[in-house]
């Protein structure tokens, strides 16, 4: 590929996850040029494979002949984003006040290097190039695993006072409900997360009984069941599946609602789960926000899934490769 | 009074309440200079009170010769901030799309009307000359008849997509709690407002007995209990009322959480009961917070009273009357 007279900008955007870590050239328009993953490997030192990264990261400029204007680096947190630290996130064991962006600085001199949470770089990437662009108050959540977020308020990515907001998995909506991986009750995830799902799914099973529903050959095996199956029962039409999925849903609008009174959004962005079961968990999420919102405000908000599919970590990692996180970058 | 050859640059300001309405001239340093009160009186149309107002404040700015450089207009809401409309509050009968914005500026040719709602105006006073000073991140919360809320994010007052933000006591803390005054269920307000802690106090007169507390009085005039009372009992160490303040301590502590795990305040204000209850509701206001959010968010945030006591609305109007929300204002 040949250098052109006039190159287009691109950034290095690294993804570093638990399982697995990317690095990507895109352009700053959001379009991916190259990309290659690495394993992350467990009890691996952090040191090894950022060394790794850098590795692949010099051979992408190098076959893609670029300069990149900023390195984005996409992290589970919690971390300090100024001094470029990953505090030992859940999952990276190991990765204790891990100094990433030095690192980065280090390896690519002059490159600026901007160092971001997964949920508020993926909330950013979904208001550039996804479901929220044009929007000025944006809300992202992620319902997976997790319940993660990511606020894009007055034209920007907030961060709060010490880069903790956002946490809009972590906020009660259930006093009496089960207790969350947190260690708090109630939470938002643990009655709406993935693992959420199945255990409500795993619990109509035992009681309900399984008579009617397809989901019944796990009731040997309850540890398989994942959202992922509930889901694709539910788009069957599986009662069960199709109850649990309206339970969930109905919790993630009583959260959304607790969000539009206090942010008045235009718009909130569901990722993961949402986008496969669409309105099999949007639909009820939507009835319950209108509900427990007020009209003024529930009227202008819209609930939408993500849009960004299985490109949103690469571009979450390009989206935060710039050193503004403001509306005009 | 003699004008000075600089004179201090001043402003106007104008609370429009149900019961009352205030017109004063004060200072960008928060000093309030002159003041004059009116009775609203129910039923009067808008114009007649705004017209009232202008005459007032002519005779203000007259006696102390200035030229203010802002008008700021602080109102119950809904509002239309940037149309300058009142929209129907509920403590304002009959003020039903008032173009108050466009009014003052036909009496004040030349002068720029901010028109902003009492929660979000007096956010904006306590975080200039009160006890959000300093912070980046600030939430007010008014703990009176009703719970009203004002947020400084990033440095600025934050207004959502249609000024609807900010409204803390309407999101939900008690699921299974009682109604609230504005048709949904379990809203803070419900749980943790003066009308909320009067009734909380009714109930526990009427099932715990009456032996032992002061209160007892009230038993067979219920009608006549107010949160003053139970804040007045509570402060003499009865147990009844230290109980009840207790509650809603604690149901206000849990809100804060939810607040402090979204938006990661550096201080959450809290102005009226707070103020005068003290640590008898700040007390377990704090350690519900800290029992609900996690520490790294709940660590940095301080819960305080308000600071500005009786001169916060004044300077709510104040506050607002200038062109630019933000803090290099």
């Amino acid at each position: 590929m040949a250098v052109s007279d006039k190159p287009v900008p691109v950034r290095l955007g690294i993804d570093i996850g638990g399982t697995k870590c990317a690095v990507c050239i895109g352009t700053a328009a959001g379009r991916i040029l190259a990309r290659r993953e690495i394993p992350t490997g467990a009890g691996r030192p952090p040191e090894a494979v950022l060394e790794e990264l850098a590795e692949l990261a010099r051979a992408l400029i190098d076959e893609e002949r670029v300069v990149p204007e900023g390195i984005g680096v996409s992290c589970g947190g919690p971390l300090d984003r100024e001094r470029g630290l990953v505090l030992s996130p859940p999952n990276l064991p190991g990765w204790d006040a891990t100094p990433v962006g030095a690192f980065l600085e280090a390896a690519f001199p002059g490159v600026p290097v901007a160092l971001e949470n997964d949920a508020n770089a993926t909330a950013l990437a979904e208001w550039r190039w996804g479901a929220g662009i044009g929007a000025r108050h944006m809300i992202y959540l992620t319902q997976g695993t997790g319940i993660g977020g990511g606020l894009i308020l007055d034209g920007r990515l907030y961060h709060g006072a010490n880069d903790m907001a956002g946490e809009v998995g972590h906020h009660c909506v259930a006093p009496d409900g089960p207790m969350c991986n947190c260690g708090m009750r109630g939470c938002l995830e643990a009655v709406a997360s993935g693992p959420a799902i199945a255990r409500a799914a795993s619990e109509r099973l035992r009681t309900d009984g399984a008579d009617r529903t397809s989901l019944a050959s796990f009731r040997s095996r309850m540890d398989d069941l994942t959202a992922r199956d509930v889901v694709q029962a539910g788009h069957a039409g599986d009662p069960l599946a199709v109850r649990v999925l309206d339970e969930a849903g109905t919790y993630l609008g009583m959260g959304i609602a607790n969000l539009v009174q206090i942010l008045n959004p235009e718009v909130v962005v569901v990722g993961t789960i949402a986008v496969h079961a669409g309105d099999l968990v949007l639909g009820p999420a939507r009835r319950a926000m209108a509900a427990h919102a007020w009209p003024r405000a529930a009227g202008i908000c819209r609930i939408v899934p993500a849009a960004l599919g299985d490109r949103a970590q690469d571009l979450a990692a390009i989206a935060i490769a710039a050193a503004d996180h403001g509306a005009a970058a």
